[in-house]
C-alpha cells in the first residue's frame, strides 16, 4: 500500500461515514422527512451503519476514519498501520488529513442529499452537522468526550486482539455495533462526537454551505469535540498497550 | 450456473424482498395492525431483512435483486457474475426482467397477506407500494437518490473486497445492515426506492391490483426512481473500479 | 444423536423460544413494566432473538423448535436431519410432539416471570400467549400465515444452501433477522404464529393456568395458526426443493 | 494466563459493561439528554452492546463479567476457565472479586460522564445505578431473576457447545444479542439484573458517590438480585452439564 492509497481510502471512508451520519439526524430532525422523529436509536444505527460501511470502504487503510483511532493504534505501539505503511509522523498526518478532507466532503454531500429540508428550514440547522453539549460544562463535556473515545479505542483493539490479530485494522461489525452503542449509552451529555474529524469537518461545512437562515457555528465550544477525543483515544491505546502485553 | 438459474434466482430473491418491504411499509400504515405506527427504524429493518433473506435466496445469482445493483457490478469491470454467467448484454438483460418480474410478484404477495386492511382503508395505499418525494423537487430527488445508491454500490463492492472477493456476490448480512443505515440516513426525503425494480415493479401491481378507493399512482414521478439509482449505482461501479485498480 | 436427544434439544430449544417471545409480549402488554409499550420493533427482537437462544440451545437436533419447520424439512428432500436421525414418520413425530411440549413449559415459566403482573391485570391476558387475528377472516388469515411461514422456510433453507450445507441445521444468527424481519413485515394481521407449536402450546397453558379474570382461549381461531403454518412450511419446503436441485 | 492477567482482564471488561449499561439508563431517565425517553429497546441495546464490548476487552479471561456466569461455568463441569487457569477456589474468588471492583468502577466512570444530569437532576437517581421492582415480592421478584440468568448461562455455554468449544470462553456477539433479548423479554419486572456484580457494585457507588438529593439505596432488595442470579446461574451450569453430556 502507498499513502497515496490510504489518502485515498480514508476520505473514502471518512465520507461515506459521515454522509451517513449527518444524514440520519437531518432525517430526524427536519420535519419533512420519513424518519422524523425517529428515535434516539435510529440515530445511533445511523451513525454505527455509517462506521461499517466507511471502515469496509476504506480496507486499504485499515478504516480508522478518526484521528482519535489513528493516534489511539499509534499509542497502543504499533508498527505498521497496514502493510507496507510505518507508523511515523507522516503517514499519521496523511491519516488525519484525509479524515478531516472526507468528514468535510461527506458533509457537504449530506447537505446535498437533504438540500430541499435545509432550504424549508428557516432555524438551528447547525446541530445536524456538529455536536454540542446539551448542559454546558467545558471541564465534563470534555470528561464525557474522553470516557466515550477511550472506550472506543479499546473495544477497537480488543476486537482484533480477540482475533489474533494486531488491532490496527478494525473489525466492522463490532465495531459498528460499538458506536451503536457508545450512542445509546454516553451520547445523552454531548451528543458523541467521539471523533475531532466527524465534528470540525462538519462545522466548517455548516459555515461555508449556502444554508438560509443559519445558526451559530459554535467554535466556542469547537474544540471540546476535538481535544477530547484525542485524549480519550491515546489514552485507549496506552491503556491497551499496557493491558495486551 | 445457466441463465434461466439465473432468472428463477432473481425472480424469488426480488420477490421475496419486496414481500418483506412492501410488508413492513404496510404494518406501520395501516392501523389494524400490531406494527402500526411501529416507527422508521422498524421500516428500515424490515427491509433490510428483506435484502437478507432474499439475497440469502438468490444464491444462485449473487443476490442482485436490484437493476441498479447488476449495471454497478457492470461499471465495476467485473467478467462474471457468478461462475458460467459472463457479463454481457443478454445475462444484464435476464437480471433486470427477472428483478421487475420478482418486485411485481413480491408486491401482490404483500397485498395477499395484507388484502383485509387494504379493503378497510379507503385512502392512498400507494404509498405502501413505491415511494414519493415529500418535497417534490426533480433535480433534488434525483440527486437523493443517486447519493443512497451510489453508496449501496460502494458498499456492496467494498464488502466483497474486504474478504479478497470479486465483489460480485454479495455478502448478505452487511448489505443488510447497510440498507437498514440508508433507510435510516438516507430515506428521509424520498422514502429510498435505491432499486428501479423495487419501485417500479410494485407501482405497476398498485395499478392493476382490486384495491377500493385507489389513490393515484404518481405515474409523473415513477421515472425518477428509475433514473436516479441508475446514475447512482454506476457512478459507485465507476468509482469502485478506479479505487480499488 | 439418538431420538432421545432429539426429544430433550427439541424441548429445551422450544421452551427458550417461548420464553422469550411469549415474555417481551408480557412486558410491552402489561403496564407495570419496564418494556411497557416498548413497540413492535422491540417485540420482534425479543422473538427474534428467542429464535436465536432456541436454535443454539438446540444443537442437539438442528434447532428446528416449529412443527412447520420439521415438515419444511422433509418436504424438502432431506434424507437426515442431523448425522444419525433419518428423515421418518417416527423421527417426525419426536420432533413435532417435544416441540409442543416445549412450547407448553416455556409458556408455564414465561408466565411464572410475570406472575404478579398476570396478577394484577383483570383483562385479556391471552393474547400474550396467543396470536389473533386484528381483523378476523378465515381465508385471508390463513393466507397471512401461510405466507409469513413459506418465506421463514424458503429463508432458513437458502441460508444452509448458500454455505454450502444441506439446510437441516439452522443457522441462528441469519434465521433469528429473518424471525424479527418477518415479525416486522408481515405480523401485522394476525400477529405472526407462523409454529404450530408457538401458538397452542401457549394458548393451552393459559387456559390451564389459575391467571385471575382470564379472557377467552378463543378456540375458534387456534386451528389457523396451526394448519396455516403447516401448509406454508411444506410449500417453503417443495418449492425450494424444485429451486435448489 | 496468570491469575493477575484474569484479574485486570474482568476489571476492564466489567468496567466497560457498567459504563454502557448505566451510562444507556442515565441518558434515557433524566431529561438533558440526547437519549431522553429513547425506549425500552435502546437501553436493551445498551446493555447488549455493553456486554459486546465487555466480552471482547475482557479476552484474556474469557469475558465472564458476572458472578453468575463464572459459577455457571463452574456447575457445568468445566476443569479451565482459560488455558492455564484451573477451575477452583481461588481462582473463582479472583474471578468475582475483581467483577466487583470492576461493576463499582464502571459505575463511577458512568457517573462521571453523566455528572452535569445527575447534579441538575433532584430525585431518584438510584434507579440509573442499580435494579428494583416494579411489583416488590421476595419469591417472584427471585423468581424472575433466577429464569433470565438460567437463560442467560444455558444460551452462553451452547453458543460454545455448538462451536465445538468447551463453552467457557463467551461468545461476543450471540451473547450481546442474548442480553437484548434478556432484557426485552425479562427485564420488565425487575430490570434484569441477572448479574450480582452489575447490581451491587453500581449500588454501593450510589451510596458513596457526591450525587446531590439521593434517594433510598434500597438495601432491602439488595440481595435479590445476587442471590437470585446466583440460583440461576448455577442450575443453567447444572442443567446444560446434564444435557450436553
Amino acid at each position: 500500500m502507498t499513502l497515496w492509497g490510504v489518502f485515498f481510502s480514508e476520505v473514502i471512508g471518512t465520507a461515506i461515514l459521515i454522509v451517513l451520519g449527518v444524514g440520519v439526524v437531518a432525517n430526524a430532525v427536519f420535519p419533512k422527512n420519513n424518519g422524523y422523529e425517529g428515535g434516539n436509536l435510529m440515530i445511533n444505527f445511523g451513525w454505527g451503519i455509517g462506521v461499517l460501511a466507511g471502515v469496509y470502504a476504506a480496507y486499504k487503510s485499515g478504516g480508522h476514519l478518526n484521528p482519535a483511532v489513528t493516534l489511539g493504534i499509534w499509542a497502543s505501539g504499533a508498527k505498521e498501520f497496514v502493510p507496507g505503511i510505518q507508523v511515523d509522523a507522516t503517514s499519521i498526518a496523511v491519516y488525519i488529513v484525509a479524515q478531516f478532507i472526507g468528514a468535510f466532503i461527506g458533509a457537504v454531500v449530506a447537505w446535498a442529499a437533504y438540500k430541499k429540508q435545509f432550504d424549508e428550514r428557516g432555524d438551528a440547522p447547525s446541530l445536524v452537522f456538529s455536536t454540542g453539549p446539551l448542559i454546558p460544562s467545558v471541564a465534563w463535556n470534555l470528561v464525557t468526550e474522553i470516557i466515550g473515545t477511550f472506550i472506543l479505542l479499546f473495544g477497537a483493539l480488543s476486537f482484533g486482539a480477540w482475533n489474533g490479530g494486531k488491532g490496527t485494522i478494525l473489525e466492522a461489525i463490532p465495531v459498528a455495533l460499538l458506536v451503536v452503542g457508545i450512542g445509546a449509552s454516553l451520547g445523552g451529555p454531548t451528543g458523541y462526537a467521539i471523533n475531532p474529524a466527524r465534528d470540525l469537518g462538519p462545522r466548517l461545512a455548516h459555515a461555508i454551505l449556502p444554508i438560509p437562515h443559519k445558526d451559530s457555528n459554535n467554535w466556542g465550544y469547537a474544540w471540546i469535540p476535538v481535544v477530547g477525543p484525542i485524549i480519550g483515544g491515546i489514552l485507549g491505546g496506552l491503556v491497551f498497550h499496557w493491558y495486551s502485553s
